[in-house]
């Protein structure tokens, strides 16, 4: 079909680059499947196996990885963001207390790249196959006339699982509890429009050095979402209730997993504001109240336990970080002292 | 917080307008669960109970509306795109004999709209309840820079079951099997960009009427994607193969499911191609071959059977339309004749 010309593809769509691009994404795919993915997948859906896991609950979740897409682009280092997709989709079924068993992607663009996609799929299928999780499905569409030319969005679907009994939801969460914070590796996926309206999104600034990072600014920003799942899982049974700290920050995502009647008190200064942090709030200008309502500030998931637990799981997790404690308040509420 | 200079929306993101939208998606979306939806969903992922749903096959799949939306938003009619979305993606995994459980979307856009977002979800979960499926969950997100002002995209995935031993996926069919369509109910959700193209998107253009459409070129182009669950449910034990036709037309998707040594030969003038097909490919001066490779041209399922379950389908399905047969062949293919 190649050398003819068509009206769909003269209309923007191209059929044949298309297909080109989902073979080489079946490929990838394939490489993160398990035994619970059934052979041959029919082409309409993925078939993944439920087999042994009666009784259980099912946990989904959607989520995108926001405007770093336009970091990444601008610095042509899309590999990252499928670790930023992955990782952050497991990270809030993570806080339910599930384990990830399948993820389906969509991307989308102005036009579909031959060279970019399928890096992005690689990060993806790579970041599946570390988190023990299926790339059962997904889809690529080209759409002229939505996407600003050059950009693309980038959209992530999980479904996991978890015992019903072990259901995390902070339900049980009590005066008293600790809270333990667990360090992030960067911004994850959030706050980004806000940081391009700071430092803009040219190649020369993001390149720029700043010696307070120790590396270029771009670097900084494109550190992957942080994966907490292995981390925790050894200590998910000693666990009241876990907030994963996405838009928002600390205040707007604790605050929806406390009980009425109960608010958490956090002290800032138990944990080391990392340079990016600062270095964003000086140049922008922005007040630190903003800051934690935008960012996570370096504390990328929060969990929440019983100070008869604290010992145990601070063997079990080494690096979590005493950052608050749940107090009394007319309403659940996040105070930042 | 409305009132106060906001650095984050200043920078295009106004997370308390994100906060009001997503208070009315949580309403809507309650009114689509069942008892399988566990009470007290969590903020960061749906929980959905697989009580008695032992030995079963998950089925999930991706997807979204294409450039549908802009005609839709163009006219300022958006409540059809949920059920477009939903139905879209219900029908992919009709295609392997299941039903849906839950269903989750992802509503993007430069600026999200407090006025159109609920509109759009509202759609989304009308066409829920009436597939009897859960929308469990979601994401809006609204990303400056990435979207073209006031565009859109709208994407959705979902999760279904079927029993292992009534999994379609075309690996029974063989040489004599019939070919019956089901008619479609316009252009569904493929080919917009190529529509796009020639009729352009102007509301002046798309409110103009054409006596062979009996009525405005908007109207027909936005008629919702048909769902084909309710109608092919009862006869899916006679099924062995289903071809949902979107992106790729009858060539492309029939094609997916036929065995190895097996063709499709497909009678075109066994059914009526409706008027929208025959406007566009004038008007647009496309060849009726690749009119065949975008739009599904009047059938928008193909189901396969033996012939000595004809009578019993066409008994069950009555609108099935006999419109070819499997034939020899070197290699699947679909022959137009």
């Amino acid at each position: 079909m190649r050398g003819e010309e068509k009206a769909y593809a003269a209309a923007g769509v191209d059929l044949a680059a298309a297909a080109r691009i989902k073979g080489r994404i079946a490929d990838l795919a394939r490489s993160t499947y398990g035994p619970r993915v059934l052979a041959g997948v029919g082409p309409f859906g993925g078939l993944f196996d439920l087999e042994g896991l009666e009784g259980r609950v099912l946990v989904a979740s959607a989520d995108g990885v926001g405007t770093k897409t336009k970091i990444a682009l601008a610095l042509g280092k899309v590999e990252g963001l499928g670790f930023d997709l992955v990782n952050h989709c497991i990270n809030d079924i993570l806080a339910l207390g599930a384990e990830p068993l399948f993820f389906l992607d969509y991307i989308a663009a102005e036009k579909l790249s031959e060279d970019l996609i399928p890096k992005i799929i690689s990060g993806i299928a790579e970041a599946c196959r570390e988190a023990g999780c299926a790339l059962l499905g997904g889809e690529t569409a080209e759409m002229p006339g939505i996407y600003l030319p050059g950009q693309l969005d980038l959209v992530g679907f999980i479904v996991g699982v978890v015992e019903r009994e072990r259901i995390i939801d902070g339900s049980r969460i009590e005066e008293g509890d600790l809270i333990l914070g667990l360090p992030s590796s960067g911004l994850h996926t959030n706050g980004y429009s806000l940081v391009r309206k700071i430092f803009g999104e040219e190649r020369r600034e993001l390149e720029r050095y700043y010696p307070e990072l120790g590396g270029a600014l771009g670097e900084e920003l494109l550190r992957p979402h942080r994966l907490y799942l292995k981390i925790l899982k050894p200590a998910l049974h000693l666990v009241k209730g876990l907030a994963h700290i996405t838009g928002g920050g600390i205040p707007g995502n604790l605050r929806r997993i406390l009980p009425e009647g109960l608010a958490a008190r956090i002290e800032k200064s138990s944990w080391e504001i990392p340079p990016i942090f600062k270095l964003i709030r000086e140049r922008g200008k922005v007040s630190e109240e903003e800051m934690f309502e935008v960012f996570n500030m370096g504390i990328g998931m929060i969990a929440v336990c019983s100070p008869k637990d604290l010992a145990e799981f601070k063997k079990l997790v080494p690096e979590a970080l005493l950052i608050g404690e749940v107090i009394k308040a007319q309403e659940p509420k996040v105070i930042l002292c």
